[in-house]
């Protein structure tokens, strides 16, 4: 299969195999990284801008090595230096990279639907790192590259997203792509974050943990996002944690060889148990590990594929 | 001609014969951000400090992305990360900067001089980016450089800037430079934005924006500064973009294949209309495109030439 | 001799054969910076993060040319982008950090001991660049440089430390090396800035600057550093420089070839006066410069070495 896709704007709109070849792609890439030279020449010349108008970390770095360990130049634009401040439109910003000559521009904004309109201006390949509450592809990818090399396949497992499931793009990328793959998926939280359609994108819901920890393979536990939060929708992170917290007891009725992940970065003690997240069962690090290597993928298959 | 100056701190001194080997290298430098591989060895080794006291994004963005095609290593400081902070002089800080051997530093600073200052104290090459309301270089380079690739040549045609023109460094850069390429030029604005002896430097001027578009051949529309401007020299947004806006009607009274430039971040629908901001007319995206080119021919000609 | 050590910590814990072998190694490496083309392949594929929880300009920007001028890759990460306002634990981030497979991670941050326990989390190189009150090792290295270079020998030297030695790790770090490389250290400052169990580390204690400046080879002087201290420990500005201050009639007390030292950011006209920090007896713009090549000498051991 060859890649014809200009963005990457979410899970949504991806075929299995575009998925699988992204994976795949992934996977060959992993070895750069732990290599004693972790650095191959091929996007040597290639320019990518990292937009993030929402604050990262994570992500922002991860773009940042995998650009660098493919050897591209890469660029900083974060939203306090950025002329959004000015009062410029982000449409004319946009147009302002473009006009600079990058190959791809990776996004992350608060707004829902910001890759989309970026990539409908802008003649270079679009990444979205991040868009609201809406999508983050490149997060869920990670996540079933991470459960894919732990299970062999996708199909036919059992998985479970548990937490703030109507405000979390993570959740939303990871269903899609999931039930593309043959997943079976449960989302699981109070009442209040879950949304009432969700059922519409084909996942089983249940507001009780241990029900949605029953002979799960995979347990995915969303981040408390509480800095986005403003109104309380739950009485308090100790209720919070008590009826939806992963911990050594509830997670009992899970499969044996339970897989844990989280998203990062981790509320300890509040979505999940210190003991769960450094547990056997926790693949969390290795998610971070193979975000690299995803990133990587992404950037070869949208900026390099032509050469 | 061979480059002999060790610093760009204005227009005001270059020669005529500068201005053209400046604009001649970028030219040469556009091709390579088009190639596949948009990077030339040509300043491997070399390490360029872009120092940006004042926030910007655009020209940051412009002068790093210049540096990596061109291979050098580019390291940003801004002011908010800066020992300014500390309470250390721009000077000490300036001959920090110089004691780590950089080959040049890119500095943008609200006050009018500091590059000046910094040329004089350090032995590297300073780049004005942007001091105060003084001078912008690069800006007015990659405007002289877009205006003669569309008509051929700078001399004999009609320019008009317009809008503040007693804070705009743009508008002060640019005019020393178009009177020494034979340009004519007028600026118009507000009397309250036109200082009193602007008409020294050689300019027409004018208060009414239809005589100032007669028989132009180009025209810049300059950014209301809104951000700048604490006390309102103006009585309102409305009232400003009525008498001083470009539009589609009152373009009719410019030359018929009249260039509209503006350096951004636009304000659209006060100092330019949406329409005539992404008409045919409009250059503004080839002005940022020229940017990156006219900045790769700053950092070769000040830095590469010894080699 | 081979280099064993993973993490730089603190100057208390290596021995003389390693300080002399990190000299060593930066003595070579300030040649490069000096270069035409000022670059080396050593660390082609490694990756760098700086990581700093605690502002810095000059650190930062010494850490990021060293790195780059050994061809590594490096990556910023500064605390007011960090996951840490999402209330990540520290030792959540170095485990992220580990995961993305860096080769070294630079840290400061304002609580003394933080390095030392990312050196016990992770098994990537540590180099602490500033840890509270702690220890500052990079900073004692080029000192020690540069006295070494200008004196032949750090063995048998008087040096003096004056300032605010209570607050300063960079007087710390300093008093772990001169005392091994045979120096002959004094603190000096008002009782207020000097522990009471100072001389434990073996050096001697005055509370008058001539006192302190008799026979003097080496005077260090420290920064008030005005941001840290909010409660006042002495009365003014003024007070302090009259007592404490180094200044062209106090300096003669000193032997009459004296290098003057600071760490830098000065307070002119506070702990010292501007004739003897821009005089013939300051070296510190050497410090700078040494500075680079110290950091460079420390990536390249601990990064380089398995190579």
């Amino acid at each position: 299969m060859k890649w014809e896709r200009k963005d990457i704007l979410g899970i949504k709109e991806l075929s299995v195999e575009e998925i699988q070849l992204i994976l795949d792609t992934a996977e060959s890439f992993l070895e750069v990284s732990t290599r004693e030279i972790k650095k191959v020449p091929t996007l040597r010349g290639k320019t990518i801008i990292n937009f993030f108008v929402e604050a990262s970390t994570r992500t922002r770095t991860s773009f940042e090595i995998a650009g660098k360990r493919l050897s591209a130049d890469t660029i900083n634009i974060s939203a306090s230096t950025s002329s959004l401040v000015k009062g410029e439109t982000l449409a004319d910003t946009a147009k302002n990279l473009e006009a600079m000559n990058p190959d791809a521009i990776v996004i992350r904004h608060s707004c829902a639907g910001t890759p989309h309109m970026l990539a409908r201006l802008v003649k270079q390949s679009i990444i979205n790192a991040g868009d609201g509450a809406h999508e983050h592809p490149s997060q869920a990818l990670l996540d079933m590259m991470t459960i894919r090399s732990r299970k062999g396949s996708l199909s036919g497992l059992n998985v479970s997203i548990v937490g703030d499931i109507a405000h979390s793009r993570v959740a939303r990328s990871n269903i899609y792509g999931l039930n593309k793959m043959g997943a079976r998926v449960t989302v699981a939280g109070p009442a209040t974050m879950i949304p009432r359609d969700i059922r519409e994108l084909g996942v089983k819901v249940s507001f009780k943990m241990d029900e949605a920890l029953l002979d799960a393979d995979v347990v995915m536990m969303l981040r408390i996002q509480t800095e986005r939060e403003k109104q309380s929708i739950f009485p308090s992170l100790r209720e919070y944690s008590t009826f939806y917290g992963l911990n050594k007891e509830n997670i009992k009725k899970a499969k044996e060889d339970v897989l844990v992940m989280h998203p990062g970065p981790v509320n300890r003690g509040v979505e999940i148990s210190p003991e769960i997240a450094d547990g056997s069962h926790s693949v969390i690090m290795e998610q971070v590990t193979n975000g690299v290597a995803v990133r990587m993928a992404l950037l070869y298959l949208l900026t390099g594929a032509a050469a």
